[in-house]
């Protein structure tokens, strides 16, 4: 971990002199996640780690929260600030001579707002895109702990296929058959899990309801969950007893259209084509206005991070990339069907993280 | 819930002219709740609601997120921005003319910077101060929704000190019994739930594990819940058999300091007060350096708000405002206690929300 961490440190000082910044602060973030291999709680008490183009980073934080870094203490700097003082002074005062610094893009304003007041001169940015390109292209072994996940993934697919319950319990209830699976598979927490049965599915908005579920509707069961802060998240549409031939017709677009996104992925494509080549399918099929969402978004220490997978994306792909391929069409007051894999990008294509069957699964 | 919403319009639009704002920018937050009684994803996809002294707010929504605000079509307007386009630049656009802005406090650094970049003659400052105002005493429906909660909570206390397990379990398997019953009693979800057994009780930063939970150990069990997006959350500190004379002298320390922080409370009193109140019976045991943290933090819409009952926070307590009352004890490699429930302040003192037995409970 040290490793990692010191080769992180040095990644970020080299992208701190290719931006021109003299500094950045990252608070509690994936970004801070990624770089010093945990992640402060986000509250109210500011806590920060703050580094310069040279030298070890430092780490502000409240008194309560010290325990959290101390292990860190061979790595960084640690301020400790009292819960009667004022963090932000402290923070400003680290900043003395430095010019153009950047925070971390999920930094409340708050506490921007309060560095900016005491240091005039500074000229703040963001650092979204100095940190994405940094967390982009995921390592081996960072792949090899997706792969991980999505291992897990497809045993409470499998579980949840071969002795779940759908015709006759709610969507909550099957909320709480997923956490069971989820938790009880070694995650951390389950970070959402979205039901829609019937017409609740035709909105990729809706979380879940008291709704019964009735023979022969479809379910889009749409989940997440964290391990040690890293996400894993999929999305099946399995049917509640027999499906209609209506709907198995409308999951076979969107099974292609999945098909399709995956075909069209190797190093160099931008993101934006793949949406377009899934999106292609759905819309010869005459469901294009019922496509409602962008292909998909990149995972990892954050739920939804780049690369984004949507028109107007031109960024190349490359190796290490990772992404969801998550095609839906939604028929308002009837039913919604989506599809959803992580994928890796690979020197020759790309790699599914998940392996859970992508055929009309048909579930008591 | 009209009514509410164009009062509390009103509200901060009366705030607005007494700070010399000429517009306010509330991204997904509590803020955001408070004024429109919902609140937007807070994701990559930025949406806002934005209002200026006079006129209706303005949302600005991604399309997918539109069927969100438009039920409150009659109220604002709406602003929808393809997946493809900039929303930043529409949101520039609507502040033509102001030269003053607040922003939510929460709001991520990286919509602030965008618009400071596209609005370089706007002074932005945060919206925090003024926003907690607003929210920081409850009304009559606001606490007799917050009594609601504490009524759950009871029952859910009531359920687990009757038919919960220590003994021989694990932390992460008390985590599961209270998620169970936080679920069960209608809550949104289980917040968080910190369990920290024997000596993993003497760290306030301890969330869970695999510890076996010993004979004779105190079990602090913290956790909050939320409901139609209002928070409740309480602590009690519990045995797994028989408890140690040492531990029950503590208890009883820590339950007094409760006493002493409640009795400190009426209008007028300024927050530090009640702190100073609790902290002092502490002290006055020897325990001083043991009491790690503040007394006590703000709850409403937010987990932690104003007021927070802290050293330094001279803010007058008034009735309607709703703060957690919870001391504590950590000893190093030994246990901890705490003992917290949510009160609000009366015209005359305070009113506990919560009535689970204080007393030191027994578990097998």
């Amino acid at each position: 971990m040290t490793d990692v961490v010191e080769q992180r440190i040095a990644g970020l000082q080299a992208a701190l002199a290719a931006h021109d910044l003299d500094a950045v602060i990252l608070g509690p973030s994936a970004d801070m996640l990624h770089l010093i291999g945990r992640k402060l709680p986000l509250t109210e008490r500011f806590n920060a780690v703050m580094l310069r183009r040279t030298g070890r980073p430092t780490a502000i934080v409240p008194r309560l929260q010290a325990p959290l870094v101390e292990p860190l203490g061979g790595l960084l700097d640690i301020v400790v600030w009292e819960e009667d003082r004022d963090p932000m002074a402290l923070a400003a005062d680290w900043l003395d001579g430095a010019r153009n610094v950047a925070v971390n893009g999920h930094l409340w304003s708050r506490f921007l707002i309060a560095l900016q007041t005491r240091k005039p001169g500074v000229r703040f940015s963001d650092a979204s895109a100095m940190t994405a390109a940094l967390r982009l292209c995921k390592s081996a072994d960072e792949i090899a702990g997706l792969d991980d996940l999505g291992r897990r993934f497809d045993a409470i697919w499998d579980a949840f296929f071969t002795s779940g319950r759908l015709v006759g319990v709610t969507e909550r209830d099957v909320v709480g058959q997923i956490r069971t699976l989820v938790l009880d598979a070694g995650f951390d927490e389950l970070s959402w899990c979205d039901v829609g049965s019937g017409p609740n599915g035709a909105s990729p908005l809706h979380h879940h309801s008291e709704r019964v579920i009735q023979p022969g509707d479809p379910v889009v069961i749409d989940f997440a969950g964290t391990r040690g802060g890293t996400y894993m998240d999929t999305c099946r549409t399995p049917v509640a007893g027999e499906p209609h031939p209506e709907f198995r017709a409308i999951y076979d677009i969107v099974a292609a259209a999945h098909d399709a996104g995956n075909a069209a992925v190797r190093p160099g494509v931008p993101a934006e084509a793949v949406d377009a080549a899934a999106r292609k399918v759905i819309e010869d099929a005459g469901y294009g206005a019922l496509f409602l969402h962008r292909l998909g978004h990149g995972l990892g220490l954050d739920a939804h991070e780049e690369p984004y997978i949507v028109r107007g994306n031109r960024l190349p792909l490359a190796p290490g990339m990772v992404f969801s391929n998550e095609p839906g069409i939604y028929v308002p007051d009837r039913w919604g069907v989506r599809i959803e894999n992580i994928m890796v990008v690979t020197e020759d294509g790309l790699r599914s993280l998940n392996a859970a069957t992508r055929a009309l699964v048909s579930m008591s």
